[in-house]
This record gives C-alpha cells, sequence and structure tokens, in this order.
C-alpha cells in the first residue's frame, strides 16, 4: 500500500482597480494551468463562485447594489470580511486543503485598497480586522495589476452591468485606490508581484507566466 | 443673551434572553420617564428604529430569517456590529447629543451573549471587534433582564411572528446564553443592573424604577 499525503494547493489572488483586465487574466492562466494538469478552482469577491454561497451573494448585493453613502467605509469593511470569513472556510480553505489551487478575483488587499485607502479608513483598521476574522490567512501569491487611472476607468465603462456603484466614483478616488494597491504590493513584496496590466491580453499574460515562474517555479507543471 | 448648552442624553439598553418582557418594560418606562418631561426615544437592535435605516434593516433580515447555520458564529458577530456601527453613527450620537435620551432594545451585550457565550465565539473575540467598530463607546446604564430558561422560552413561544431562528435553538444553548448575560452584569458592575424579570409587569416595572433611582438618580426629573 503506498501511501500518497495530498500537497496542500496554492491560493493566488488578482487585486487592481476597474478595468485592469483581472477577470480574462484569471480565465486564461486557469485553462492553461488545467491543461498542464493543476486541479484549478475559479472564484471571486465579494460573494464567492456563483450559486455556492448565498449568504456571501447576499453581502455582494448589499455591497455593490447600494448608493454612494448607504454605508460608511468601517461598515463596508466589515461587510467584506463577513462574506470573506463564509468564502475562505466553506470554500477556498477546504479546496486547497484538497490539493486544488484556488484562483480568486479580488480579496482582502481590495478591502484594504478600497476602505483602507480608497475611503480612507487607514491601514491598522483593516489589519486588525483581517487578524480578527482570518488570523495569519493570506494568499500565496497575490498579482497586482496596475494600469493608469483614465486607462482603468475607460476599459470599465465600457462594460455593460449593474454593478456601476465604484465606477461611479471621482478619478481622486481610483488614484487614492492605485496607490493603496502599490503601496500593498512594495510592504509584502515576498507574497505581492505588481503587473503591468497595460497593453494587449497577450502581453499581460506572459508577464504574468514569467511571475509565475519565478515565484513558483517549483511548483509549477514541467 | 443667555447661553445653555444641551446637556447629553443619557443611552440606556436592556438586555436578556427570550422572553424576558423587555419591550413591555421599555414602552412601559419611555411613557414614565416622556409625562415627567424627560425627551425619550426608543429604539431596538439589529435594525434600528423601523423606516429609519435600510441597511441596517437589510443586515437585519439576514440575521433573523435565515436557517442556523447560514453563518458562522464570527460572521454573525460582524454582520451586528456592522448594523451597530450605522445605528450608533447616524441615530444614536445624534439623538443622544440633542440631549434625548435612547431606550436601546438589545445592543452590544446582545452579540457578546448570543455569539461570544451562547456560539462559544469567547468574550475576546466579541471585546476585541467592540474595540474595532465602536472604540470606547458604550451605554450609560444597562438593564440585564434574567428569567428561568423555561419561563423565558415559554413566553418567547407563546407569541407569533417569523422571526423565530432563536428561540429554536436548544435549551443548552439559552442556558449558555442567560450564563452570558448574568457574566456580562457581573463584569461591569458599574454599567449594568441584573433586574430579576419574573413576575408581573407591574413587579418588573417597579424593580426597573428602582434601579433607575439608586443609578441615574440625580439625572432624574423630581
Amino acid at each position: 500500500m503506498s501511501e500518497k499525503r495530498t500537497r496542500r494547493g496554492l491560493f493566488i489572488t488578482f487585486e487592481g482597480g476597474e478595468g485592469a483586465g483581472k477577470s480574462t487574466q484569471i480565465a486564461r492562466l486557469a485553462e492553461r494551468l488545467a491543461s498542464a494538469g493543476v486541479d484549478i478552482f475559479a472564484t471571486r469577491e465579494p460573494g464567492g463562485p456563483p450559486g455556492a454561497l448565498p449568504q456571501a451573494m447576499a453581502i455582494r448585493r448589499l455591497l455593490v447594489e447600494g448608493e454612494p453613502g448607504t454605508w460608511s467605509a468601517e461598515s463596508e469593511a466589515l461587510l467584506n470580511y463577513t462574506q470573506r470569513i463564509e468564502h475562505v472556510r466553506r470554500i477556498i480553505e477546504p479546496t486547497l486543503a484538497r490539493g486544488t489551487w484556488v484562483l480568486c478575483d479580488r480579496f482582502a488587499d481590495s478591502t484594504m485598497a478600497y476602505q483602507g485607502y480608497g475611503h480612507r479608513l487607514g491601514r491598522p483598521f483593516v489589519e486588525r480586522l483581517h487578524r480578527l476574522a482570518l488570523g495569519a490567512f493570506k494568499p500565496d501569491l497575490t498579482l497586482v495589476f496596475d494600469i493608469p487611472v483614465e486607462t482603468g476607468l475607460k476599459r470599465a465603462l465600457a462594460r455593460a452591468g449593474a454593478e456601476t456603484r465604484y465606477e461611479r466614483m471621482d478619478v481622486a478616488f481610483h488614484e487614492r485606490l492605485r496607490r493603496g494597491f502599490r503601496a500593498i504590493a512594495r510592504a509584502e513584496p515576498k507574497r505581492c508581484a505588481l503587473v503591468d496590466a497595460r497593453g494587449d491580453v497577450d502581453a499581460v499574460s506572459a508577464r504574468i507566466a514569467a511571475v509565475l515562474k519565478r515565484r513558483l517555479g517549483a511548483r509549477l507543471p514541467a
């Protein structure tokens, strides 16, 4: 009888402002890794994978459908962490434990960037909230998509959809957001990689592939 | 020109398990104080005064209408504090600042009792969450209604209504809840008064009047 212990999957998050092209790149990477034999599960925040977590989706609706001013920044941060607790416990942790890699479109750094920097709640509040809700739980790798605000907003506005609350906010807010994401990447250089998200989809994909090779080389399929 | 600075109102909360008779006593006390000339505003948690805080009411619905197991205890605590942040900032604080007294049916001690003790989340989690969300904000006086679990549940079950999630929980849960409320009252004897909630409405009213006279004598109308 051979005994094979399952090796824990890797948790990779994708962060950045609006219109940075995260979803396109996640879909591409998921396909590439899956065809190389890696078990992959793609999810997103807030809300988790569609259909899986009705309680987290209810919170997503509260967050994205209201008018600006509905929630204080503190409340938004707490709501984000409420859905995150459910997402991590019920989906992300058990999936990683099975050996599957999890790719997540937005995670804790988005709360830090949007509420901590964008709405000026500050780093300490969000850090204390993270430790309270999730302890030391962190992604293995975070790709922070960086793009000039104007370019990102143009891309985001070209998309349709009802979830336009953040996109309707002013440019100064989005500048704070971008500075926030860059500060997060600088503060945790081992976990985070800043990805230049300008240019076409293939160019960005190539940059991501290079980051993965450099950071996760030993774990990637040959 | 006479200058008159408004004296801050008092914030009085009413806590305790199901069927302890809090709402009846709040209505009585509000009437008694109002007819003695005190400006009174009665509210409740979760959700705040009906119609005033749609965002807090949306959270109340998430909390009271779901099946047990929908939320982890940590998430329930975060949801409770999310509506509490909005309630304190938008209603309670401005009302107290105008000199009006606020009577609140459940507040932070209910999160400590239900999630901290009932669902065994522990005191430190809820204390850290309170400091994060509300800092040093506390009621001036908290009346903790104490009643044997069996008596309280019988009263609660006799009421109609859809919000029966907690009432459907087992007796052991309600015993932990009662022990929790008693521990809270013991831990903060200056702020809290344990009120024997057995017996008829008049008897309990008389006990409450005695507590108020003892604790708030100088602030009560002559």
